[in-house]
């Protein structure tokens, strides 16, 4: 439609199909036919995927065993005054300082910081696992300015198993979503924007989401 | 957050959980586990379901062999000027006449109707397939006014194997959504409002969706 408001909307998200990348050792994803058009009269499909699957959110109850699931975070949790980071000069597996976050004046302002570190790009390379991350203290000043943390990548932590996730145990420990794997970022100005995570309305220690930019 | 422009965001979605109601016949839903905190560090579930689970939406796919599927809509057609359509007094199994329909003028400004048959409450009752439908002409109306229909039902039409889908028919054949299981229309005024569908990105005859008004 066109808005009244005359704002548009921005799809952030990644498609769910059978045998998509997933984190390692994720479930396998799978949309199989269920009832077919031609014994049933109708198509219905069944999925099995993992609650972190593609464009999802992470609740801290991810990381935390006594930390809250999706069923704490209402739509109005989850829709953020959002503005982009652009970190695509920060190197392969490299740590994403905070020098690179908006003052703090600014910060305290936001709802969400989208990190554009440009490993959209690589989604399904064997170069996935070696994205930027978030430095323990970019992270940190992000949970004190309680501001989410979405990112284009895997995870704002590193990808492999040694990592003990400080990043994700600064913004979970702090209450917040942590989203991943949000894509077609170069579709958003980096003026601000409202952006509104909508995930699967399932209890769970995450979902995948419809993630939308309205600017 | 506090939107800017003052809005506020009404979900009108049901919680996808293991065991819930289905459609009969559809795949039985499960929230399993899968990494836990005790042998992995961290949280991840498994989920089961079908394409047409809870609160969804429909593409034409699902009733005409032919029909586009979900990949066809943008977010930006999922989006709708919309209004409730108070049907609470038709009753069992009762059809849903055209002279419950807002005049063609005002019906040709909008993008949906909700039909609030009050069946939202009869969710995980034995009377559920008993709700209100459109009749043939209403869904007709509709479809021939570009208005996606909402419904608070399993269905627009009948839920019993007899039936033909005729107001699935004729929504879908004008290519467009038909969105179900909607609930919560308690919280939404009777005067128009944004409404945003946001399903699963998935190509396929449908998806579960995060279904927001937003007033």
């Amino acid at each position: 439609m066109n808005a009244a408001d005359g704002s548009e909307l921005i799809d952030l998200t990644r498609r769910i199909e059978s045998g998509m990348p997933t984190f390692p050792g994720d479930p396998a994803v799978r949309v199989d036919p269920h009832a077919t058009h031609e014994r049933d009269g109708y198509r219905v499909s069944e999925l099995r995927l993992g609650t972190h699957t593609g464009t999802h959110v992470d609740a801290p109850a991810h990381v935390d065993p006594a930390g809250a699931t999706l069923d704490s975070f209402a739509l109005e949790d989850l829709r953020f005054e959002a503005r982009v980071v652009n970190c695509r000069d920060v190197g392969p597996s490299a740590a994403i300082g905070p020098d690179a976050l908006p003052d703090s004046t600014a910060l305290d302002d936001l709802g969400a910081l989208v990190f554009d570190t440009g490993w959209a790009d690589q989604w399904g390379t064997d170069r996935m696992p070696e994205h930027p991350f978030l430095a323990p203290e970019t992270a940190r000043r992000c949970a004190d300015a309680d501001v989410a943390v979405v990112t284009d990548a895997l995870s704002p932590d590193p990808s492999d198993r040694e990592s003990d996730l400080p990043a994700h145990r600064a913004l979970c420990g702090a209450g917040l979503p942590v989203v991943e794997n949000v894509c077609n970022l170069d579709a958003l100005s980096m003026d601000g924007f409202e952006l509104l995570v909508c995930p699967l309305r399932i209890d769970a220690d995450g979902a995948p989401a419809r993630v939308v930019a309205r600017v």
